[in-house]
């Protein structure tokens, strides 16, 4: 049974998850996360379908029957989910500042391919955009959850970034409130929509390419830029072209453009940085807002180089050591390392 | 020379400090943070002083002279400032979106003791209070700079807390700005006094004293208690009995009790969970809301036994997999490995 619990003093909700973790005496124990099992133990590897959750999808071109080998993308829910569907979105509270929410939502895992060991930026064009087609659908199948306020799609890719199965996947989290991080983001975004008219993301693109100083990567629909004020090293964002708010409304034909700017970002950096740790995250607007005009989808790529200290744990302030305009004159030059 | 850039979809800060990193062609040499010196080559040991900059202050009983051994706490400028007094704190712009500011600030570090080995929790109590009197004198002393908006302290244990140098050590930023996580904070608690007269915090430590579900310990003066909504495992607050905004006005005499109830907590977190890394950090009201009513200063720790990861990334929103009532029997217990 997971849960959130109101914050008062952020106005944030914290979500609880205790099948996620070690049980409280496990954790003298030192630290390390859940085993990384070699493909014949992985839940993940076509042939241990049993290993992991029945599917709830996959795409199968030879017509093979679901938990058996023949997928070319898998998505089961996870074992260990943060939030979960049989969990009602019961509110409670304790005196006038303890509040409660039942941990109500969805937490599903996209196996990108059925190689164990395969980087997504080595795949072939064809597989990445597999994944954002099962990605974009699963994104739409929970959202028919009218509990459900937002999904939130991610990657962590290595140990450092959180991942405790090497074998490449994504999730997706369906939750039953919004964070309040994205709430500020919508705000500051609206706030700037009411005052200019336009998108404040559009205009930043604008701007970012008509500087010319951080753009990574172009296409006719994608640009792949290292933000004016990145918060981590190597941080990329790639953003569509022309306005669109919601990851749910990306058009079929527009899956291919990113599917090959993606991989193409993501082969810079294994090859520039050696194989970084990151995260990778898909921002949209949420429910109700997928035909607005204030908001721009966009997935933003973390590499995890540096720990977060003291001083950003405390102030929620990054401290980053490498200006985006030296990163990306390292991803964009031609030598590497891969 | 740092730098503050603006983000303009978040309306926060982040801070560019080019020297605190390694270039970024050498980032393909994979992870890894400044070298743990031994003892001999230890610039916060005494007999090294040198090695170290020149101290801004230390504690000496024995009227040693500046820069030589018989220190007993002793602060230096950071080698590698995130912000400095030097830099100023000029405002620039570069189209409508992209706004920066100069570094200025201050960055020093507080050398515990001279044991390059000895955990905070194992000193006497005289030494923790020492401590505490420097860092708010510190606090004190660089608040002196008009241009400075805020002070954060905090202390890193442990490499997974973002630590470089193992002898035990804190450090204080000097702000040129409010981080927004700290503005939503002081927002939220204005807001709660506005409506009821009280301060939110001040309440919720009533409510979680008489819940007593959460209680790590207590003396006369001040509390520690695993928050109802914990981001992490295990973490903790020490917060101050009777009102007061800001640890820059902690009388002389309430540095013991919190001395005391300090190094309880942490002798327990060390015990109970064999040495974590963790992030400690000051939490205090801005400049000029000294005498105010609405916030209440504290400590925050946070162990980190657990690794953020897309979601946490995306979202800001945590997950935590172990509710602070389970955590806090474990704490509470006898045991331990310690």
């Amino acid at each position: 049974m997971s849960l959130l619990r109101y914050d008062v003093t952020t106005n944030d909700w914290v979500i609880f998850a205790p099948e996620r973790g070690r049980r409280p005496h496990e954790f003298p124990a030192g630290p390390g996360g859940a085993a990384d099992p070699a493909p014949a133990n992985c839940p993940f590897c076509p042939g241990n379908e049993a290993l992991a959750s029945p599917e709830v999808y996959a795409l199968r071109r030879d017509g093979s029957a679901p938990d058996t080998p023949g997928w070319s993308v898998r998505v089961v829910p996870n074992k260990y989910p943060a939030l979960s569907p049989a969990d009602p979105p019961t509110r409670s509270t304790d005196g006038a500042l303890f509040q409660a929410l039942g941990g109500h939502g969805a937490h599903e895992v996209v196996i990108e391919s059925p190689d164990h060991d395969r980087f997504l930026g080595d795949q072939p064009v064809g597989q990445v955009e597999d994944v954002l087609v099962v990605l974009r659908d699963r994104f739409n199948a929970l959202m028919q959850d009218p509990r459900v306020q937002m999904v939130i799609p991610f990657k962590n890719h290595g140990e450092r970034a959180g991942t405790s199965l090497r074998h490449p996947h994504w999730q997706l989290i369906a939750m039953p409130v919004v964070p309040r991080q994205l709430r500020i983001e919508h705000t500051v975004a609206t706030d700037y929509y009411d005052r200019t008219g336009d998108c404040l993301y559009c205009v930043l693109l604008e701007e970012e390419l008509s500087a010319g100083k951080r753009v990574l990567a172009l296409n006719d629909q994608y640009a792949a830029v290292l933000p004016f004020a990145s918060r981590v090293p190597f941080e990329v964002w790639v953003l569509p072209r022309t306005h669109r708010s919601s990851f749910a409304t990306v058009s079929p034909e527009h899956l291919r453009p990113l599917a090959e700017l993606l991989k193409e970002v993501l082969s810079r950096l294994y090859a520039r940085l050696g194989n970084p740790d990151f995260n990778l995250t898909v921002n949209t607007a949420p429910r109700g807002d997928e035909g607005k005009a204030y908001f721009l989808w966009h997935i933003e790529i973390l590499p995890r180089l540096t720990t977060p200290a003291g001083f950003e744990m405390g102030s929620g302030m990054a401290i980053n050591p490498v200006l985006p305009e030296e990163a990306v004159g390292l991803l964009r030059s031609p030598g590497g390392r891969g």
